[in-house]
């Protein structure tokens, strides 16, 4: 909450505000007073800091810094321990480069596969998104250093984003687009959040009071700054009015003039000028504190090592028939693919890192097997000019020449960037019948995928044994992925976005990405796993989905209630000889619901570490609030009560084990209104009766029946009270019943009434 | 358009303006001077008349009357001379009972296939559903009789009908939900358009003035009465002063004193008084007129000959393997099924008629064939206590004994209704496993099918060779198929909603019927084969699908740009060996599209009847009108130039022929403003030029590529002029460019500027 008065705010003139809530520079805001200015900075998944002066356009070239993997990669660890290293370490090079807030996490949901910035994003799912968003503010701010949570909110396509407006239900908006943010500002505390540039629902993110207000520091307690996306605000004065604190990068002095001539106005109430700058001052203050602590020493050794580990971690191996992987280092191998000499370890756009160094994965692969390795690009390097039949042909005798090919593929720099969506999902034509025609010759074929968003997989699946996501990986990509090829990390990954066997199956692909700068979510909750699940569409992998050089299996399952929330706990055992790792996934299920649901919701995971052999129990929590939808007709979150299934699950779409849980719930029937109808009416203890009276006898409603063939009664039912006059019925019980309302109201209980 | 000073209407006394516009009993308006009252009736599929004084509900007995093939059954004939012809029929009964405005034709888009009284409704597709419906109109009105065009608009389901807020968007809206409202409005002029009870976009749409006055008068220029559907109106004064004229049933002395109390206190303008009564006044007038013109007799038996040739004509062919069908008359039949013996000829609801007589197949099929005819109802009829086994069994020996099976099955009277949806669309499951025990035994089983809404049928397609579709035919309905079993009549319906394999695959499936009073249409554009073409998802008969006894072979198609309509021209030769009728479909298609559109829409239908071998030409018009789109930036309908691919099909999966049309088009660009892009200023000639000077020189955009590895000038180019100066840009020149903007919209040319 603002303390304006706590703070030295209120001391600054009109002016002083006005120039504190604005940029002073492309990346840092002005200072006040003793409060030095404080540095932002680019980058989630690595510290992008202006070398030098910097430009006016902030895009100059910036110092080094470890490029771990980005949020496409590592969200797929499902590891928040590992996230949280990795943020402090984020932490760690920011405070190096005098950094005071690193802009991130991106925790936007995946809602389409196209979506040209999802490379930056967690998942299609809220609960993946806020867990692994959470650990990742943890991190850094552990260091002295802010977060900035973005982008704050329903920012899920590139095309058009500035003008952009997502038109969203109340429920989804709270239940997928919300969630994830909601749930890192109540447990995580960011320094700052970062609105969007879009609308949400006819208003502009950056003027949205609702949001920036209401939600976000009413509902959520957020006690930080809003900041701007770099050249979001158009209206200045909406905007800090809305609760947009700083505007970034600042419009200079035409800016600060515009905010001092609304105060002098009056077009600007002076209070929403004292809580933005109260809440920069606040800032500061932070970043000051921040400054002070020691400083960690960084060791960009230490870093790329952490950057390894995390990029190994976040390898889903997606298929591995006869376990062909992991390789033994006795078998010959024909590495192919461009991106195996090239690797793409990072997306392009804003977050785009100048990594200390980077692992090469052909290099890596050779350093790690003692048998020969042939290299083969197989096609044509970008800009390069080679005959496509003669690489494909060299790539094929290589492959045919080695006991195991290893065909890296996927999407290039140009194909999937910040800036603009894709328009299809699929690996390039040539890469395709490269696959093919490398695994016509060698049945030993595995695939190493590179991509930022998902691609379609189905064109190669069936013709290849075995496939490793490896999404992006960030710099140490190379030698991870020879640390999973050749088994000295056994890969526990596990998707957090479903690959659909067609584009054409995603739930949201005729409302993607939008028209004339409207964007109807007209999938409603049904994002994801919940829409393909809703429909059940058939998926070449689903959500969760990871598989493993060992087996895990899983005992029974038990879910008790304590003190509202569900402890859940599971037995699983290492039933195969590796070590290994599991990720334990728990759906819920409402059977019977009043409110419409996906088949399963995803409510908690985790994971456990296990000796061939070995067995342990996973135990994880499954919140209450978690289990909460937003009811939209009284405009808050309720819990429905009831027999609620658990499942314990391997990916969304191999459940292991389930139990029920039996929840004490919320009343959800709304209050009485005239608008009720007369069943509503009915079901009421107080108002029932009198209703029952009105509808008449039933000799009449035979009669009814018997004229129009309808059930009468059940069409009377759904009249509502202030209709019923129009039937002929009510008459003068009306005013009676109307004014039982109250009492019926009052019946309910305290919260409604 | 009101022409309040023409009518006696500006001559009454606020009291009597306000006792017009309110209705004076349930069925019926009050007097107005010489001007006698009008009698409105339910009944689009015939005339429900109170019989004897009615009673307060308006469900006394009616007087008997033909009851013609309701709305599903008679669109299916895609025969819009017949139904005119039905019109006619229906006007002059209405004509013998008093009856001045008959309330039909309901032209809501069937949206989803659970929708309760999609029996009412014509189709899927607005086209159908507008050439459908204005056929009814002109047919009705040429006796001197109103009809009342509704539910106007967008009430598509019933659940919650009376408070349910159905949420559409600007395109879909008027693309498929108004549109064929808007083609009767125009072409068919009907006396009254009855506003439906449900909200649209937020608004009541009895209190819309939106859509009652700006878009029903101002823009299509409605010149009748818009009428509540009974009991719609809650807020009197708000609907008189959308422009709902005629309050029904009429809330009594209350009513006429909250109006005259309103005028009073100087909440209601005179002015919306004066309009809804004259309106009235003309509607009585028209009343007046068409009773005092010479009355036709009615000869009920005329009538019924007429049902049967409707009923007929509306069955659909949907399977015929081997040329079962027609049925010679020398082989013994099974007729299974109670539906043979008790039909099902018309839904339940406001629409029921008293029928003159009912045609029963059963005793229909006997007259038709010299061979033995046995008969087993195969499941219990309702409310029955049969042994279900003893039934089965029987059933399946009488096919077993007999030459052909013919099954009798569909959805009883409480299964589908006018005041609540469907849960799902499955035939009930002891017919289904009727169907299949007598398919085992009886290989040639023919499966008649009686239904409102669509019904799932890949749980028998595959086990039976023949299925006739007759949906609902009417009274006369066991003749007409006994016509079409036997081949007196060649079966040439065609289906006006498409079956799907699956519900789960229906594009509303996930948004239908709602949640706490909403509904959201997230499907957008792509209701019925839209979406399903556009998701490319397998159904089991297509929208337009029909077989016919004989065969028919397309020629190459002529499309012929005439005065801005496509004029379409293709020759039919009958291919098989009995005389038949093809209906042909003309669908388009604007590949390259700069808005989102359905592979295909109809767009033209026109039907021809041949003797075998014989060949005709089949002409049709697209009019331009009809290739709009509705543009959501400008408020209009705008025509894309360019190609448009026009095809020729038997169904809107059997295309047959295609020819391109070059269309002139309007400018589809929207206006410049501060919110264009640079890349929509960079296209325009007059500002380009300047635009691009701002971006700066191709050195600079490779140093920034270079760094963020994007295409820099893709990502300004989505930046709105009103931003650009947070990125750095423009300076000095945003003034100049401003400036410009008037310039560069005026140079577009006149509308726009």
């Amino acid at each position: 909450m603002n303390t304006t008065t706590q703070t030295p705010a209120t001391r600054l003139t009109t002016e002083q505000k006005a120039q504190l809530t604005t940029g002073a520079s492309f990346w840092a805001t002005a200072s006040a007073g003793d409060l030095a200015a404080a540095v932002l900075s680019d980058g989630p998944h690595g510290v992008r800091a202006q070398s030098g002066a910097g430009d006016h356009l902030g895009i100059a070239a910036s110092e080094p810094a470890t490029c771990f993997p980005p949020a496409a990669g590592l969200a797929q660890s499902w590891d928040e321990d590992l996230v949280q290293r990795v943020g402090e370490a984020l932490g760690a090079e920011a405070r190096k480069y005098g950094v005071g807030v690193l802009l991130g996490p991106g925790v936007n949901i995946r809602r389409d596969p196209r979506g040209g910035r999802n490379f930056e994003y967690y998942s299609e799912d809220p609960h993946v998104s806020g867990r692994i968003g959470a650990a990742w503010v943890k991190g850094v701010q552990s260091r002295g250093v802010g977060a900035s949570v973005k982008h704050f909110a329903a920012n899920n396509a590139e095309t058009d984003r500035m003008r952009s407006d997502s038109r969203i239900d109340a429920r989804t908006l709270h239940e997928i687009y919300l969630r994830g943010f909601q749930h890192i500002v109540r447990h995580a505390k960011p320094w700052t959040v970062m609105c969007s540039y879009n609308k949400l629902n006819g208003v502009s993110v950056p003027e949205n009071r609702w949001l920036l207000t209401d939600v976000l520091r009413r509902d959520w307690g957020f006690d930080g700054v809003v900041v701007s996306d770099w050249g979001a605000i158009t209206n200045r004065v909406a905007a800090l009015h809305a609760g947009t604190d700083l505007q970034m990068p600042g419009g200079g002095d035409a800016s600060v003039r515009t905010v001092t001539d609304a105060i002098a106005a009056g077009a600007l109430d002076v209070v929403d000028l004292e809580n933005a700058t109260a809440n920069v001052v606040t800032l500061l203050e932070r970043v000051a504190e921040g400054t002070a602590a020691p400083t960690v020493e960084v060791d960009f050794d230490t870093h790329h090592a952490l950057a390894r580990e995390a990029a190994a971690r976040s390898i889903t191996l997606l298929k591995n028939e006869s376990n062909l992987l992991p390789l033994p280092t006795d078998r010959s191998l024909a590495v192919i693919g461009t991106l195996a000499a090239t690797p793409r370890f990072q997306g392009a756009g804003s977050s785009r890192v100048n990594a200390t160094r980077v692992d090469i994965p052909l290099d890596e692969i050779r350093i790690g097997t003692r048998a020969p390795v042939t290299y083969a690009p197989g096609i044509a390097a970008p800009d390069e000019s080679a005959d496509s039949q003669t690489l494909l042909t060299e790539a094929v005798e290589a492959a045919r020449l080695a006991d195991v090919a290893v065909v890296f593929a996927g999407l290039g720099e140009g194909q999937e960037s910040e800036g603009f969506d894709r328009e299809d999902i699929e690996l390039p034509a040539d890469q395709v019948a490269l696959i093919r025609a490398v695994a016509a010759v060698a049945p030993a074929t595995v695939v190493v995928l590179t991509h930022g968003g998902v691609i379609r997989l189905s064109s190669i699946t069936a013709d290849v044994p075995a496939i490793l996501d490896t999404a992006l990986l960030g710099q140490a990509g190379g030698g991870a992925i020879a640390d999973v090829l050749f088994g000295r990390v056994n890969p526990s990954g596990k998707l957090t976005e479903t690959v659909p066997v067609r584009l054409a199956d995603a739930p949201s692909y005729l409302n993607f990405p939008g028209e004339h700068s409207q964007v109807l979510y007209g999938e409603s909750l049904f994002v994801g796993y919940r829409g393909y699940d809703a429909r059940d569409i058939p998926v070449s992998f689903p959500f969760g989905h990871g598989l493993s050089y060992t087996t895990f299996e899983y005992s029974e399952l038990r879910a008790d209630v304590r003190n509202g929330d569900i402890q859940v706990s599971i037995e699983i055992t290492n039933s195969g000889t590796r070590a290994g790792r599991e990720v334990v996934q728990f759906y819920v299920t409402r059977d019977g619901s009043s409110v419409r649901r996906a088949p399963r919701e995803l409510k908690a995971f985790s994971s456990v570490e296990l000796e061939p052999g070995e067995t342990s129990i996973v135990s994880s929590v499954i919140a209450r609030e978690d289990l909460a939808h937003w009811d939209d007709r009284s405009d808050r979150w309720l819990i429905e009560g009831g027999e609620w299934t658990i499942s314990a699950a391997a990916s969304s779409r191999d459940i292991r084990a389930a139990a029920v849980a039996s929840i004490e719930g919320d009343d959800l029937r709304p209050l009485l209104t005239e608008s009720s109808t007369m069943a509503e009416l009915l079901e009421d203890p107080v108002a029932g009766p009198m209703v029952a009276n009105m509808l008449g006898g039933a000799e009449e409603t035979e009669h009814m029946n018997d004229q129009l063939g309808i059930d009468i009664a059940r069409m009377m039912g759904s009249i509502p009270l202030d209709r019923i006059a129009g039937f002929g019925r009510g008459g003068g019980d009306m005013e009676r019943l109307r004014g039982l309302l109250d009492h019926a109201n009052a019946a309910r209980g305290g919260e409604g009434a």
